[in-house]
């Protein structure tokens, strides 16, 4: 199988700070930027400089080092140290609370603290190199999802994605558009729809920027559209990322995501995830157990800061929907295609790690 | 049942001109703009200063008066007078291709000019004479599709709608937002959920300005979340309107109205279509017939003149879109509420008039 050379990477660990791209400049600047303190990675997320469930899952890991290196100017006691860097790491996690990769990441270095036998230097060196290795390993896991997702993708086929699950959602190949990649290494003739994703708009922002970057045949449409092309017989499949999967399959993402399955299930157009098993969250059983966080009304009212709308008018903003299971094909993983019955094959996708 | 006073007027003959409200200044500015030649209205309708099928048929009508004017100045014969003014106002009707109004009403004029024994003056004064009675009769027609759509509205209910079939659209009450207004006269409890409908985003732009003047409850969503509050249970039916309805009761209409009928059945929730008999065109048997516009590419990529996407990204804008019979509940017409089979109650309904 070709292996396919992005030219993306979105977050890595450099000169003891987090070098990340900017994507609120998109699609105007391809800019990085050094976060060099906990509270600046807390705004980091929260405000999507950086953005993308195992992107932000690194971004946590990093900001509890950096966490860990603003503690250590302060003379605490080891105990101290590893008790106030737990709460700050706690603190972290809430600045985007859909997302399961940020809690999961901040969790593993919770371990490290906890687990290590080093003094305060060498806890912190612990954690720098851990946050260094979940980086390797997510551009490891997104190209196994990658080729796997390959295989399921027709020859010349038109795939549509929605928001930005891409080299730029993750550390460098992505889950959605990692399956894009692979398929395209070896069979160039393929193409990506994109929708644009309102309100925040990362379909034409992020996904339109990073395909076009990496030289993949990309067609720009409003989210409204995907039922005209897909009636059309213009879509062969739709791949989109996931924010949480529950253990029975039902997946939340950014919204609009639903609204695309349903469009899909209506054409007999098969419609998958591609998630890293970190995204699948065991603990809660179906969709309706995932808190959709409501977001600023000022990403439905405004656009680039003018105004679109009544100025009066009611708004409620969503971040994410959620898509049952019955309308997914398939949830495509590191370790394989998961297909229904998902309560089974979740369950054994975990017992294959 | 109560009557509903709106406060919009939206095209009017005055003064010698078409008056109308320009529709590309929304929601910044409610201004009104006088059409003084036949080309400046070939503009209008073309650039969607004046937008809504019904209000172009009335612009359209108008337009063919202004160019009776323009050639009057020119001391034709009156056979000249008449093959010109005909030339001119088949010219219009390319305008804007897809809105069978458009043709409709200037087939009217058309009518006037051909059947009159008058003099040059005379049939001027005769197509001015009609084109009042067309936006009279709209208004008329409008208030009995709002008050047969009101019929179909449970108590307290919530209303999407997608795009702008409103007194924005027509000259003055509404088709879709006609039902929402004859039904708000009767119980003020009812509210509107306005998809934004991008590209041109009209539910946003004007949907929400219009009804927010007349004082009626309405909260803007993007057009990706229509699904997320039909499974919450937030939406009790859809009224949208119409650009063409086919013989068979096939719907054209902005591009994202197919997708929310396919989400409005997934979840069990009446999808009505709201418009005149005016707009059915019974030459076309079904949908598959019915000629899509492409529009700018400039509408999906940018916004407010500001670019939203990769520069080089490939676009397709398909203007409208087409709801096949299956999806509808009913079409609201100004003779009563059409239900399926269609080919055989479209037919009944044109055997009343």
């Amino acid at each position: 199988m070709a292996e396919f050379i992005s030219k993306i990477r979105t977050i890595q660990w450099v000169d003891n700070c987090s070098r990340m791209v900017d994507q609120t400049l998109f699609p105007y600047e391809f800019k990085y930027v050094d976060i060099k303190s906990g509270q600046q990675m807390f705004d980091a997320i929260r405000t999507m400089i950086v953005r993308g469930a195992p992107a932000i899952g690194i971004a946590g890991a990093h900001g509890v080092v950096l966490y860990a290196m603003e503690l250590a100017k302060e003379n605490l006691l080891r105990d101290e140290f590893i008790t106030k860097l737990c709460e700050k790491a706690d603190y972290l996690a809430t600045s985007r609370p859909t997302a399961v990769n940020l809690m999961w990441a901040i969790a593993k270095q919770k371990e490290i603290i906890k687990n290590s036998n080093s003094d305060i230097d060498g806890i912190i060196d612990e954690l720098k190199q851990n946050g260094i290795k979940l980086e390797n390993e997510d551009i490891e896991i997104n190209k196994k999802i990658g080729d796997y997702g390959a295989t399921v993708v027709p020859k010349g086929a038109t795939i549509l994605t929605h928001c930005n699950a891409g080299a730029l959602a993750t550390v460098g190949y992505g889950t959605a558009l990692g399956v894009v990649r692979s398929a395209f290494a070896n069979d160039n003739s393929i193409q990506v729809f994109a929708d644009e994703t309102r309100p925040r708009q990362q379909g034409a922002r992020i996904t339109t920027l990073e395909l076009t970057m990496d030289g993949i045949p990309t067609t720009l449409i409003t989210d409204g559209m995907c039922s005209y092309f897909m009636k059309k017989g213009m879509i062969d499949m739709v791949v989109v990322g996931a924010d949480r999967i529950a253990a029975n399959g039902d997946t939340a993402n950014k919204i609009g995501t639903y609204t695309v399955a349903i469009a899909a299930k209506y054409h007999n157009i098969p419609f998958y995830i591609a998630a890293p098993l970190s995204t699948i969250d065991t603990t809660i059983k179906s969709g309706d157990e995932i808190v959709i966080e409501e977001r600023s009304h000022d990403e439905v009212t405004h656009i680039n800061g003018k105004l679109i709308c009544a100025p009066d008018v009611n708004v409620i903003n969503p971040g994410f929907d959620v898509t049952p299971n019955e309308l997914i094909t398939g949830i495509i993983t590191e370790v394989g295609i998961l297909k229904p019955d998902y309560n089974q094959s979740i369950k054994k996708a975990f017992e294959l790690c």
